[in-house]
């Protein structure tokens, strides 16, 4: 990274606005292209219905470290401005609440609006003069050998040039497609039989007038059926509101055909939301608002020569249940720069990222998806809470002994995802070798207390 | 299919060519589209580097049955314009030779010429009325909703109506896009380690200035080398040509860098190669002939509503080491038309189709790329040719234990492809424990000889 090289960086969403600064810090000239329109010039609030995309993000430590890599002052900025959420809390079906705290040390990940943060990305890219922002540009083509990029804007198309592009465009990345055309890429995309749908749940009005939140705002609520669930996350902001999201099989939402229908099943499975939301409102929202599906992409390389390489969900989109996808994404832009710094060459560093990105992307992937079954599931099983609240113990008493739960190392740490996966299956295997253990243990200390209690009594009876 | 619908066939390669034909017979109105010229007008003769793909196919009964199911006169004409395969002949590097047939009662599969294929199903086309063909189309965009498809010719953007689109447009279809954009597909899309590299043998002249093969034109032939492998067809024609094809990993073509490399590496790997080419000749074509790449594609499903359907390539992409891609291909668009005939509507037909096919091209996905394995290493271990010894042994004598080999249930039957993998998996197992009860049944005939002989020796020296 010698000379300033151009960078065409396609997707102003907060992964791509990120790696601008970070290229603006390394000396390129960099562009960084929307299809969209700039979000500042509409409402900044975001909505399902114009985005598609979940309006409540989980910032945790891998995204505050992908932030404090392109300015400190922005991350302290960023951090201040959330929502810290120290644990899940469970609903149960008689509307009792359990909190399940996240770190015995009360360390939180953070509820943040994604529009406010693309904002304040968008902000600080203005700070640069080494970066050019252009909304309303969709990709059409790229011709990585002679580094031409194509838009196509409402006055025509644009040709650029660029020696790099990063794909920064989400799960059906325009970028992707160019790159496949160029590498060979292995490429997987799979639907989980589920739909989403958002139901805001808005603040309560005290009898002051005052409005606070409907729920503990420091929680993650959770409502797990185990074959879907309903999960809400405060909203930052005056109004005090919460965001729900209902993931379900698309055979649960199409039984739902008439208000009552819906009425009934909230009844049955969420009796506490009812009254939070109110009847109207609820059915309103249901049968109005976007089902969303959810996809996971896998692929492999992401990067061509060292001219095209994909970052954040054009590289790696992945199911939301572990609250993963944003923090990722920056995780992948300081990863990058970390390749980019250790080579000498753009080329080399493209090389070495995607040979130890990939192993990374694949497991936060698969974690992602075996989360959702946690979620629904297994948090109100006792095998898992007693592994929980062992992993825990040895953690907080024996730090020592480097046991952390998995949520910990992808959440709390930089631990490399597939490092905690691995460290994670081998702790289960350890933790129910030892459940074996301890059960020998009590069988054995049984047969002695039968056999000693025998000789006594026969002792006592011939004596 | 009751009135006249419309189904415009994006590609007109031979899966899209016969779907014609199965539209047409069932009173359709079909168009035709590809994006290439009429090969008609062009020279019949396919060659890899226009066309990117291998000139010659391995025609076998589920290939067969789907032609009969368009034309009885049109089968009855291809096969007997065909080379008769009946089995691999093996070459070591002493460039011995030895044959495994295919099958004991001499079923064979067809070396026959793509190109050819092609163009006597585009004739056959011409013959009915409801057909159209349409080339020079590029397809840009499908609306399946307004039923309208836009394709860009040389003239301009045509836009015309369809009731269905099929997609016959190969591994990286235009059609699957639009279905990607449509429907939740879940996709699956791997390259192998392996490149190939067409090189032709050319025919040996006699004494006598006549024209022969050089090798024998009724095997298939194979240098399998375990990490690699050349293999060899003879071309149908005058000529008396073979088609080699020479598939490794990237690496060792990265490795062969002057001619004298590529020589070094024939002598050891593949001596009696070379005198059938000539060194001139295979230093030629190997530096100058493209290297392509195989993919193998997984998608489900195939179908949106009513409105679109892939076929073929575009659907399962598979590696060509079974030969069963255009087979498998033409078994689709029979199973198709049975699959609509048993439904009352196209939108049933299309939804049965896709629950009843899906299990089987993945099947037959995963055998080819098992059989990569097979032909450049399992043909010459003893286990492998011991299992296809005994079960073609059980398959001539025992015909009613039902056992066949995988080989013959794949090419010489329409025994669905996930019955055939299942059925092989089973012999398997139960070859192996005959195989341990041979063992111990060997090991209890020697123990019970060395405790008589020893009885024997004994009562002898003490008698």
């Amino acid at each position: 990274m010698t000379d300033a090289k151009t960078v065409a960086i396609v997707g102003a969403g907060p992964v791509g606005s990120l790696a601008a600064l970070y290229f603006a810090n390394e000396g390129w000239n960099v562009s960084l292209y929307d299809r969209r329109n700039d979000p500042r010039l509409e409402k900044v609030q975001g909505s399902t219905s114009s985005t598609g995309k979940s309006i409540n993000l989980a910032l945790s430590h891998r995204g505050i470290e992908g932030l404090k890599g392109a300015s400190m002052k922005l991350s302290d900025m960023v951090t201040s401005n959330v929502v810290p959420v120290y644990g899940r809390m469970i609903h149960d079906t008689k509307g009792r609440q359990e909190s399940q705290p996240y770190d015995v040390h009360g360390q939180h990940i953070n509820a943040v609006d994604r529009g406010w943060l693309n904002v304040v990305l968008l902000d600080e890219i203005d700070e640069r003069p080494n970066v050019e922002l252009k909304f309303g540009h969709r990709l059409l083509r790229c011709d990585f050998d002679a580094k031409r990029v194509k838009f196509i804007t409402k006055d025509g198309e644009v040709d650029v040039n660029a020696d790099l592009v990063v794909g920064a465009d989400g799960a059906h990345s325009a970028v992707r497609n160019q790159l496949m055309r160029a590498a060979r890429v292995d490429f997987e995309q799979k639907y989980i039989d589920a739909l989403w749908c958002e139901i805001s749940i808005p603040a309560r009005v005290t009898e002051h007038g005052r409005e606070e939140y409907p729920l503990d705002p420091n929680h993650l609520h959770i409502w797990p059926r185990k074959t879907f669930m309903l999960m809400s996350l405060a909203n930052i902001g005056d109004d005090k509101s919460f965001t729900g999201t209902l993931f379900m099989p698309q055979s649960n939402f199409d039984d739902i055909t008439y208000p009552q229908d819906l009425l009934d099943f909230f009844r049955t499975h969420f009796p506490d939301v009812i009254p939070l939301i109110g009847e109207e409102y609820l059915v309103q929202q249901f049968f109005s608002n976007p089902k969303g599906s959810l996809v996971s992409i896998k692929c492999t390389p992401y990067h061509y020569l060292d001219r095209c390489v994909l970052i954040g969900d054009a590289a790696h989109a992945m199911v939301p249940f572990y609250g993963q996808g944003m923090n990722c994404g920056f995780e992948d832009v300081q990863q990058l720069f970390m390749h980019l710094k250790a080579n000498n060459t753009v080329y080399s560093g493209l090389e070495t990222y995607t040979l130890a990105r990939r192993q990374d992307l694949f497991a936060i992937s698969d974690l992602a998806m075996a989360n959702y079954v946690e979620m629904r599931s297994s948090v109100t099983s006792k095998m898992y809470l007693a592994r929980k609240h062992t992993e825990e113990f040895l953690y907080k008493y024996f730090p020592g002994l480097g046991v952390r739960t998995l949520y910990n190392m992808v959440s709390f740490s930089s631990v490399p995802y597939h490092i905690a996966l691995k460290r994670s299956i081998r702790q289960g295997q350890i933790f129910r070798g030892a459940c074996f253990g301890v059960g020998l243990g009590i069988m054995g200390v049984a047969v002695y207390g039968v056999l000693r209690f025998k000789k006594i009594w026969q002792g006592w009876v011939w004596s």
